[in-house]
């Protein structure tokens, strides 16, 4: 079979190459920091790229958007304020506008051209929540937001591109401390992570400068079908503790809060997921 | 970068391939069943092919062999007598040797070029347990071997290829029929049982047919870097439920048994194992 016919994606420098079968180029252009393309595909539907690198789907959104947030929003005994660094797809807002707690969640987007697009194009990612009352969307950098930002938040979950270019101060100290300066009591940050078996270098670089800003720094892995591999998310936070919340508590907070129809998430999930296998527990060694 | 360097494999009627960068091609022939091929890769050192298919490395072959063994193993309070079906690599001997409460591991392999390629090439993947006199290596067919047995194991590992030509009947329910009337008294078996996200339909057959044999049925999933997916391995007993054991035991099991070293399995993983994701749950719904 021709390669031609398929949408690949080479990771850690070329080593690794994963793709998938793709019927045609739906869109192809530029917005004013970035390449976009959508591409519909056999397995997953229309795929967004920005870059060339593989950033959602339709067809298996829900793992990654599930795992960013849930584990961050259901830790939290009520969670009123949210805020989300990046996420411009709105398939975050979409899963946190699920808690019956939540107040408002501002998304801070640095492309406009990412919200456009995925008005448009990527209708089952948003859901409703580009109409939602709930919901704020701006263009702007997320990181000169929460500096020059007077508000505190209850979670913050960052919905970043890899760390290289324009992402990775996001990913370093001084910004982890402006964000754990931004949280209210009980306030959690969750973030993407990268992936440990192909990045191991950038995933225990990224969970170092966390461990200099919060005392609690738990990564935990999911397999992100369009990413090709096990990816990590990790959960930090001054003073919660993901691993001392029961099944039943899990529960009874899913239950009030209306969370449903999740297709990863459960609280028993939930309750082993930060028990990582020694393979990952020696790239984060204090 | 031209896919000429890569070793490609492409899955589920080609929507979906992924492949490694390869160095040279160390060996290319036939066995008197399948063709079989040594590369050379960057990111997992020696890596075996049979038929096409990616089955093991060198570099990442722990990931497949200890989640095969481990949560099995583990969950028996004395297993002494254990039978491999398949597994000519001997990887998951090599595994099922570290727990000394085994005497004996017969490993039934139908292909005899598999053993004397598997003891030639992959050292790594094989350890010592060739030259273990606590395992016997036959060359036959295992379905034969266990029906003609008049022997019964306290746990039977099966290590196949894809249930697609020669391995078929050993998925279907009649073989799971003779492997229960074969297994001792806590008797557990475990096997591959396919990717739940790419091959749904196969992974809820064999999860069925292992049903119709056995009252404990669980499915587990790890990710398996080679398969370049998350794989699924079925835990099957007429007697163990694997749930209902504590991490305190499997810690002082590991510890009695001088299980050590091992990269991904914990007992804290195994407790969390058998919980799954809702989309896996509705694949084994009865």
């Amino acid at each position: 079979m021709s390669d031609k016919k398929f949408m690949m994606e080479y990771e850690d420098e070329g080593r690794y190459c994963f793709g998938f079968a793709q019927e045609k180029t739906l869109y192809k252009g530029k917005t004013k920091y970035q390449d976009i393309e959508l591409c519909k595909t056999k397995l997953f539907g229309n795929t967004l790229k920005l870059d060339g690198f593989f950033q959602t789907s339709e067809g298996e959104e829900w793992f990654y958007h599930e795992t960013l947030t849930h584990p961050a929003l259901m830790a939290h005994p009520n969670p009123k304020r949210v805020l989300v660094i990046g996420g411009g797809d709105a398939g975050i807002a979409r899963e946190v506008l699920q808690h019956s707690t939540v107040e408002k969640v501002t998304v801070a987007e640095l492309d406009g051209g990412v919200i456009e697009f995925s008005k448009k194009y990527l209708k089952k990612i948003s859901g409703g929540a580009f109409a939602s009352k709930r919901a704020e969307f701006l263009v702007c950098d997320g990181k000169k937001y929460i500096e020059e930002s007077k508000e505190k938040f209850d979670v913050i979950l960052i919905d970043l591109t890899d760390p290289i270019g324009p992402a990775r101060p996001l990913f370093e100290v001084p910004f982890y401390k402006t964000v754990k300066a931004h949280l209210n009591k009980n306030g959690i940050v969750a973030l993407q992570s990268e992936p440990p078996i192909f990045k191991p270098k950038v995933f225990s670089w990224v969970n170092g400068n966390l461990r200099k800003a919060f005392k609690n720094v738990f990564p935990y892995l999911n397999y992100i079908p369009l990413y090709g591999t096990m990816w990590s998310f990790t959960f930090a936070s001054a003073d919660v503790d993901p691993r001392k919340i029961t099944a039943q508590i899990l529960h009874k907070r899913m239950k009030d809060r209306g969370v449903k129809n999740l297709k990863w998430y459960t609280p028993e999930i939930h309750i082993g997921l930060f028990n990582l296998p020694p393979y990952v527990q020696k790239l984060i060694k204090k």
